[in-house]
């Protein structure tokens, strides 16, 4: 029986970083000045902390100025709203994400709305959604854009492939069905009404699972051949009592005799976020200063 | 055999026509003013000026206050952009709309991106792509929306359905799909690119053709009992020599005993879009009046 070639995202993940300190380096040499990353966090969530945190030494590590405003549990709107202005008016910041979730009293979309479409890079705001829609120059969301490029890497062109995007979120499957549009894939978005998900997922010679559900998606779902990006990151009881972890929405193990590619979780889809995210702040750095964004990003 | 019920979008344009124009009637008794809708027409496109003279009586016929702006062929980008914020800034007018297409000395994405997102009726502003993609508040594009409304008509609740969405323009194709998705379709966007067309129509149980090409759809494409929305609006040349009439994107003889549900062309979707733009005009200047938005709209 064949064996799937895995994709190794944590590879791909290094050498785009790698492309992006690169570009970093011309991009000071050009312009006499690093690109900035601005990230907010408010309160002291535990995972977002260790987000926050992997995210400021990533952008160091890229050559980038890295800008963290952490902000107690009980700060208003008001008080988020002003410093995100302030992070916009700040010609020194190229990028600014402020991490979610947000404390019950901060109205999220109010937060995303107020960001500068320009410097959005997570690619959350309405401007940048719908610029993505409607196919102008924007910032797509950093996980299905990384998705898009594993994807690329793997098959090379996408033009007329059957491509099926599992789960309809506005971070993931959402913006995913868009990117693959744009490659003239014919996509179909499933979610938790469809109808025989086993049958639409059979059709696919892409499958994009985005649902957070541990092993969801069955081997023999897939169609012989076809490449899998599974974007689910679930935590699940190991083997050995008391400890757990991590598993797709896809059962790898089932996948991998019927696939043609498969990302594994972890170090498949997981390491391309934080690269992405460089990515677009060195892209935003460079439209900003009008300099040309280096190839291969 | 049996045959297809045949959605008679005119007489459903003209009951929501009707139930716009007692919105307005609430409207001007609380409000004191009628809403009113800017159009801008720029040069002297035959088309153009039929439409523009179609939405004007339409406007008026509904109790609503039509603004037109005819503007000289060679008028610059800039006069342009100036009238638009003018009409941003008025605030007797709670729609604007600008005709397509515009001269070449005017960048199209330039102006719709000037309109103020929550007069923008037409939906076209990258704001409005981006909040129908992220499931927010906005102006949906007329013609979209109308389609919907009569599947909603016909159907009832559409959740679980497979529908097909054939093209992937902004103005339809696009939107279309986002709106399906909502309503928790299972929604393939299939187009120029789609290997074997006929078997992604054949699994469907709603079909919205929005390609432009006339009668590509055939009968035996079909499943049967599809519901079909025929968005195509073609040309040809008539069995009366010299003559034309007008087609849509299926083959609607062939269609009609197949399918379970189809519109006409014309007298189908054709009626609903001036309809949907006048709702969305009394929609805006309720939400801009604090007004209640009347049901049923």
């Amino acid at each position: 029986m064949s064996q799937a070639k895995i994709i190794d995202g944590a590879a791909f993940a290094a050498g785009l970083r790698g492309r992006v300190a690169e570009g970093v380096a011309a991009f000071r040499a050009k312009t006499g000045r690093a690109p900035g990353l601005a990230v907010v966090l408010v309160g002291e969530d535990p995972a977002s902390q260790v987000y926050v945190r992997s995210k400021g030494k990533a952008t160091i590590e890229a050559g980038m100025v890295s800008i963290e405003h952490k902000l107690p549990p009980e700060k208003t709107q008001d008080d988020l709203l002003a410093l995100v202005r302030e992070l916009n008016a700040d010609p020194a910041v190229d990028g600014i994400l402020v991490q979610l979730p947000l404390p019950a009293q901060i109205n999220e979309n109010a937060v995303i709305a107020t960001i500068d479409p320009d410097k959005d890079v997570d690619g959350f705001n309405p401007v940048n959604a719908g610029r993505l829609a409607i196919g102008l120059h924007g910032f797509v969301p950093c996980t299905p854009l990384g998705c898009l490029m594993l994807l690329k890497d793997t098959l090379g062109d996408l033009s007329g492939l059957d491509a099926v995007v599992v789960g309809r979120s506005n971070i993931v499957g959402k913006p995913m069905a868009q990117l693959l549009i744009r490659e003239s894939c014919t996509v179909t978005v499933a979610h938790s009404r469809t109808k025989d998900l086993p049958s639409v997922v059979k059709r696919a010679d892409i499958v994009v699972a985005a649902v957070g559900r541990p092993r969801m998606i069955k081997g023999d779902w897939l169609k012989p051949g076809a490449t899998v990006i599974d974007v689910g990151i679930n935590r699940v009881p190991a083997d050995e009592p008391g400890k757990t972890r991590l598993v797709g929405d896809v059962a790898f193990d089932e996948a991998l005799s019927v696939a043609g590619a498969i990302t594994p979780v972890p170090k498949g889809v997981g390491p391309m976020t934080i690269a992405v995210l460089l990515r677009n702040t060195l892209v935003s750095a460079c439209r900003r200063e009008h300099v040309a964004v280096p190839e291969g990003l």
